[in-house]
């Protein structure tokens, strides 16, 4: 065996400095806005969207509020230096808000002569699966060009393996659980954390493997909360000094349910901590932001191709095209992977 | 007006390489023991202690797991290497436990003798006033010098401007509110989070000052909950997006009673984060580690002198010492200025 | 013994819901700025100035650029609403500059113009010493009264205990020590660490204490760098995995003639990291966030009961004044205390 | 325009509770080493092989200080109480080092004994190509059954999307970008960051998409340094208030190079920052654990199913096997998209 050898490796790549992406569609101006729950990285998916399309001499409408907003018609230009400085920023300079009008047929026709006065011809709609029925919609009765990013950080959207804010609402609660061992190690204790997840277990189910969790508790498995007791027993005759129990609030009963439960088995002092909305906030981590900027320049490509009724997504690395109506018809699982190695990790 | 002048400063001070501190007392061996709720700073408290002793030629007992421990004989040498890598650490490394035990006069009894089994001519006692109410026991019945050091994160000791862990868990705290703060000025939402503090409401009023919080509820001053749906209606008036108040868990009602009542006063969507235990742990910020450093060094020092029976803490700077039973007797109440300032500056 | 009685304290007290600072010298409207250095916690300052001043129907006058912006006329009228969201923001939403025509008694002539145009009875000067001294010469020239809060994250200005930004600075070094620390007791290695400080060696100290450091080199103390080399052979020879030694950059050499000399005298592998101006960055800290509202209060109230020329600061927990002329020709030294503990807890 | 329909989607699938992995191979211990620099998350990939092994009846020996330890004899039986509470720390408990003896066949004999006396049927080794390429001379010479798993920062391994350790790199460097963001938008100014790569631009790039630099420098594009220049003042044309430029270690000249590059052609104040080693350290990320738990499960399975020679994986996740030596013979290139998408995106 000599040193490691001074490889003769394949060349490097000839790396793009400068690529202008053709504009067949001929679009000359689109509008973006916020919709729904914001979510970390949606400032970085705005940025992304102006200055790809500004880059390409395309200008950009800003909604506010998103759908109110654009019923209402709070629209303004915004260039690349309105996004300065805004990519590390959680929640959305935009706004966003959800709208009981967009569900008539009014206060979208509202919407739709705004963008007409505005003369732009397509719009980007960064939200989930509520947001892009909107968005749909829009399309379908007044002909608007819609192209969707998934910014969400549940992650329950069929056509990308992430959704922009999922790897920071991760981060964040699993701070929270980091926490937690610190002073569980110290004192022996049962802790049960509630994260967000109201349909799908995804946060929890990577905050549990990534915190090293003993059991979790997710909307998409029914299993009964009296087997947590044992789990808990097991842990004590294991010699383990404390129990940490992540639950998705989407499971029936959520944290409180399960301390319930556990301290009725097992006599141990249970404290639960509820997260709540503190997980829709705070500076996006970099997976979201690049996730982001990728969307968003994709975003912009797929309008200036004459592409629409689409999300963008991310699947094995590649961007890809989604049917909007299939974000919501269709259903993204959580990894069996992950949840087999879940159990296999907790031993 | 020149350059500000390369100023003829006084001469800097003649700084200390090395001092040793008199042992009059003929200090050989101490016990060192972490006792109740376990706080950050609590490992950087127990390594200043062992590598202040250790520097002047006194050996160290270490106590696992608090009185519990003292009465069952769970006690180690330890020594410099033994708290090497562990000043960052929350938790503490020599674990720590609440006993029934130790409130009879058997198991004080036991404590003792162990203590004199292992030579023992001091122990210190990290932890909060029904700690020190352990120790002040067992020097009244048994003789053994006890010195006190503050380590509770709820800052409600008498004889300290602050305690150890109290500065990491407002900080922890205030994270939770910047990150509400992002979703908050994304849509629109009244936002209440609880945190700790059964009798006190140092942690959540600081909180509410740095997280510029709209209003904030304390054990301390029982003015009705009813007031908050006033001060919600007028931030909405002031064309405030979103509004943050700060409850701690000792205020009636908690988190939950106050968003109860603000929801029925104002039919705005209101969110409840309970932080609970996180508050505990995360590795201690700065001002945790000096103040540990000062005052376990403070503490060998205090036994090294013949002192016994009190706390040291730091006031104004300076390492004071107060009577153990001073810090349960007396009272450290929230400051009047930052009261105010919190309520001058949420305008 | 008994539980811990439920202590007869005396009552809390009456805490202050609301309370009107006179303003005998008449201020209807003052005037901000953030100059020299940018401190986390300024954002803060600013807050608490303009929501002081509104609370007591005083109008506030943002000058943006610093000495440079007032100037050049750079002014606009700020309210409550433009400093909303901002307390958690690093930076200086007035941006900061250094000025050279500030210098001449001609630029000092022109920002007094302006402040007279806008009608301003007081100028609040956020800053360090120069910007001190560049406020001392308008007010001597040109009557404008000036108040001064202590913003720079080297907390080397006497009058005031901690200066704004201080904090933080010292908790963003201490982040990347604790980071090397993990590496260190991995892969044994000499680790060497610059921090800010180029006349003083507070943020070094601070950080050497906290940060559980073998060695700290500072500008106060001239003692040779060849006295590094015993130290890092006799942490190896008490078993030391690794040692991490502080330098602040204004010790003569920097972090990287320190490693040059542990290397020649020891062989061993030494790494240099060198941080910079990553510590003027970041969202302030709670003690920054405190500090500052505190100081921005006290400052307006300085202002409406007619004094000037002063700098309101900190010490022992109480606001102070200090002429603004002693914060430059008056040192604060770093604390001997510290220094010593410093020396003792890395045995 | 109807609410969003409650879905009839197809059923949650049947989750896995529990799934014994076959282990035709008769596999009965198996031992693991971290080897070279070390990386966040090799704890978790450490505790990943320990409890999947424990959990299917296999026992671990842990070796400590990677190769030079093996050829020492510095060998342990670990169990899953072991590896408890390590999942967050950064870092690694087995240590690791360089071996200059492992490049003999002498040294390598020795190891191979060692491994013989344990009873060991196969070894698991956590790190780059350096410690794979130790690892495959140990398989041919010796017969013993090697799986690499990839823990290295550099994220230059083929055969993985990912690498163990990268994430972490990049959100520390992220983090320091971000503060640097903070004070140049207060204050104009030109910011160069180094950030580690020797030969490989992965982090770098990274961090200037995600940090939102105005231009990144890696060793795979030979670019020259002075086009920066014009860089830099297109950005202040712009009206860009600063600039962020990244800098790969590998780049020639480093960060000091192009600092005096842009200072020499713009005349602007340009500071520089170089994380070093920092980026080593920290508790990892969440995809880093997840990755090094399900690589670490992995790898168990691998050596279970008779597997041998290869590195785990994961590419487009799923997990893959590569034959050790491809990693050090084959290259892992930079995104191209990612490459473009900076270059857009910093318009």
């Amino acid at each position: 065996m000599s040193e490691l050898p001074p490889a003769d490796l394949p060349q490097p790549p000839d790396l793009p400095h400068a690529e202008p992406h053709p504009n067949p569609a001929g679009i000359k101006r689109l509008a973006v806005l916020t919709s729904g729950g914001d979510a970390p990285g949606m400032n970085a998916a705005i940025r992304a969207v102006v200055r790809t399309a500004t880059h390409h001499g395309v200008e950009v409408v800003g909604v506010r509020r998103g759908f109110s907003g654009l019923h209402r018609g709070d629209l303004r230009m915004i260039g690349p230096r309105d996004v300065a400085n805004t990519i590390q920023r959680g929640g959305t300079v935009l706004l966003t808000a959800r709208s009981k009008t967009w569900r008539t047929p009014e206060g979208r026709a509202s919407g739709a002569a705004h963008l007409r006065e505005w003369g732009v011809d397509g719009l980007v709609v960064i939200g989930g699966d509520g947001s892009f029925h909107g968005g749909y919609y829009l399309q379908q009765e007044h002909g608007v060009p819609i192209i969707g990013i998934p910014g969400t950080i549940d992650n329950d959207l069929y056509g990308t393996d992430h959704t922009i804010g999922y790897f920071t609402a991760v981060e964040t609660a699993l701070g929270a659980v980091d926490r937690l061992r610190d002073t569980g190690a110290s004192h022996e204790r049962i802790f049960v954390i509630e994260v967000m997840g109201r349909h799908a277990g995804h946060i929890a189910l990577e905050v549990a493997v990534a915190g090293g969790a003993e059991e979790v508790f997710i909307p998409e498995d029914p299993k009964p909360v009296d087997g947590v007791v044992q789990i808990v027993k097991d842990s004590v005759a294991k010699g383990k000094a404390s129990s940490i129990i992540i639950v998705a609030e989407g499971y029936p009963g959520g944290a409180q349910g399960v301390a319930s439960a556990i301290e009725a088995g097992t006599g141990l002092e249970t404290r639960v901590s509820i997260l709540g909305h503190i997980q829709r906030g705070g500076s996006p981590v970099s997976s979201d932001r690049v996730l982001a900027s990728r969307l968003g320049e994709a975003a912009v490509y797929a309008l200036m191709d004459g592409t629409a009724g689409v999300m963008v997504g991310r699947v094995n690395g590649e961007v890809i095209h989604t049917p909007l109506h299939e974000t919501w018809e269709r259903r993204k699982d959580v990894s069996r992977d992950l949840y087999r190695c879940a159990k296999t990790l907790s031993i």
